[in-house]
């Protein structure tokens, strides 16, 4: 009998993906499904971009350089230096989309069995990501109480060890919407200098960032080695199709390495580049009705939640995502009754439960994320079936006002 | 000091690119190169194809299924059973490449340390892919004398062990274009039942058969769960900046652990999948047309190489390589020349060293692959400029006759 790698079986089943059996068995029963689950926006994809492609002569559709088309790498510098970011156009490796970004400097940065320190909740393929490339995530716990804020400094110098060799964020955070300050940055790169580690900085979420200006791991200075860029036009443009990434190092032998995994798969997408070429042409004003956009959304999707009986969620200062906190007996169940069993005017909504988030064990089974990736409208459909999703579900459990008043009555 | 990854140092820089600074500072100094050296045709992509992006309606470039989108799924699996092999859509998953074909394969198939056995010369990249994958590959060496056929399978018993979990196969062969036989192929079957091994195909130039009909390692009998058929439209359309492959095998486990790691990465460039449907609906005739241009091609350099004195290769039935000996000391350092110190009427060629393609040190340092890739005029002055190359070389080896002359005249 043929087996399977144990790398293969150890692999997780998309915590994105584990509940989709159950949404396609509710859209066949008629029901519509509201998908909060996933970060696919609904925001149309500039048709600049789509226009860069359409109109575009081309008589062979050949292998593009390893390191990415140099007229896509020229204007995405200067992309990011009007970002306030350093960047060359060597300081790039364009990739297939943002995962293999990650995966390139997985490969590149850590040994088999070296650790890194992530702070959870964190994005689910990380830990995707570690087992494929045989690394080991050391999670350090911000918690909702603190906005999800970064742990103290202390928590990461606790579980340093040997082998630790890099730290990996998200900012803006997916899935807590988190947008670090500089000052943690900061903080974060003193610790990386500390302990000679590489700061990989996953900043998919770069442009949605509604309170404050953002400031990026790549304009902290004196950490010029140590930082590695990991990002991708799939959020920012919504262009998630287009599997578009980049990989962004001023750490000159760290790029020539990821440069040798890049030569192994060729090349990147060809049309994709062209697109990207597009997209660094975009004026500002894209980015400020997609940010209007996406403020109005988080602000609904913010006050609905805490409007709801036992519901707590942190206001997230970027990305597109909240997590929140449900009165509920775990939410994996939860989710899986609200596809399988709840029904509001023949809708229902699809949320990601939060124990995928997290490295932990037992932590996120009272949590949900959401993304606030559909319309205002359909978004307020999406949470009423919420609402009346959790007045109505079996395992809810009661908050300590209702719970001394249900004891009342049975006394 | 910063570090790099123990596997990031050990990846291999791209053979196909080790000679590229030569060949740009040739370029540089106003010489024209003529690229012989990667398998990138000149070949137009086929109009259908870019149509089929170019008028498509997309509002928003949303990620598709990991598995690749349903209709590509079920239009190449309609593709794979006019070839007469035996391919539901279920059996197909759609990678970036078919690189990422051969990745997915090695992850799901083998554990760290774990062997591959593969014929050599072989594919330069699947070294790479191994040391990424912390796979050992184990060479069995098929030789030019023999046509580069497959070798005994005695030599394959003789080099499994334990830890052995597959055999790899190119086929037709790049670098040499040999074509397996069927019998051949039912040899290796018989071998991977008999020692419990998967058997992976990669079939990238599957339509660039000329002296015989194609048969598939998937048409084999009796072994549905050890085949793995790796597949790409780069060569067979043209297509090569698509980035689209498949990973197909009937074996269910298999297929949902590579699932989970195209999970990892969501999903295949969306864009090329709109291609990739349209090139299922090609005619007949586009295949047609490109296998007689190939086989002038082929015919053309096959015949002016064993024109050369001193020079040999074997007919390949398939793909669009040939891998010829020289009469030369190091076929690097003559590479290394012709781009450096040779010119022809202003021109030169580039060629890929042997060594690059073998895994036993000190093979193939007297070859060279070469791709028809361009047209019947350019590849005609690339060989004329290989031909006065190789007579104006000041490390060409003489042939016997030659020497004895020389060594008469000393006398």
């Amino acid at each position: 009998m043929l087996e399977v790698s144990q790398r293969g079986r150890a692999m997780p089943v998309s915590p994105y993906r584990k509940l989709t059996p159950f949404a396609d068995e509710a859209k066949q029963r008629g029901v519509h499904v509201y998908h909060l689950n996933i970060g696919q926006p609904d925001i149309e994809t500039p048709p600049a971009m789509m226009a860069a492609v359409q109109q575009a002569d081309i008589r062979v559709l050949e292998y593009s350089p390893s390191a990415g088309s140099v007229s896509y790498r020229q204007k995405l510098a200067a992309y990011y230096q009007r970002a306030g970011m350093n960047v060359v156009p060597d300081d790039i490796l364009v990739t297939s989309g943002g995962s293999e970004a990650i995966f390139f400097a997985m490969m590149s940065c850590l040994n088999p069995g070296d650790e890194v320190i992530v702070p959870e909740p964190f994005y689910g393929a990380y830990t995707a990501f570690a087992i494929a490339t045989t690394v080991n995530i050391v999670p350090v716990t911000s918690t909702m109480d603190e906005g999800f804020a970064l742990p103290a400094i202390s928590e990461f110098e606790k579980v340093i060890t040997p082998r630790t060799k890099a730290i990996l964020i998200c900012n803006p955070n997916n899935p807590t919407g988190y947008v670090y300050s500089r000052t943690e940055l900061e903080q974060m790169r003193d610790l990386c200098l500390r302990h000679n580690l590489y700061f990989l900085s996953d900043e998919a979420y770069r442009e949605f960032c509604y309170d404050s200006e953002y400031f990026s791991a790549f304009q902290l200075e004196g950490a010029e080695e140590h930082v590695v860029l990991l990002d991708t036009v799939s959020k920012r443009y919504s262009a998630c199709g287009a599997r578009l990434g980049a990989l962004v190092t001023k750490n000159k032998q760290l790029q020539a390495t990821a440069l040798k995994f890049a030569q192994m798969r060729v090349s990147a997408p060809g049309l994709s580049q062209l697109m990207g070429e597009a997209a660094t042409e975009l004026p500002d004003s894209y980015f400020e009705h997609t940010k209007a956009e996406y403020t109005a959304r988080r602000d609904l999707m913010v006050s609905r939640l805490r409007a709801m009986p036992g519901v707590y969620c942190p206001v997230p200062g970027g990305a597109f995502y909240v997590v929140a906190r449900l009165p509920v007996d775990d939410s994996e169940k939860f989710c899986q009754w609200l596809l399988e069993a709840f029904t509001y005017d023949n809708q229902t909504v699809m949320l990601s439960p939060g124990a995928g988030f997290y490295a932990t064990p037992g932590l996120g089974n009272d949590e949900v994320r959401l993304a606030y990736v559909l319309n205002l409208d359909d978004l307020n459909v999406a949470l009423t079936c919420l609402e009346k999703g959790l007045a109505a579900y079996p395992g809810r459990k009661h908050a300590p006002e209702e719970t001394a008043v249900l004891q009342e009555a049975k006394a």
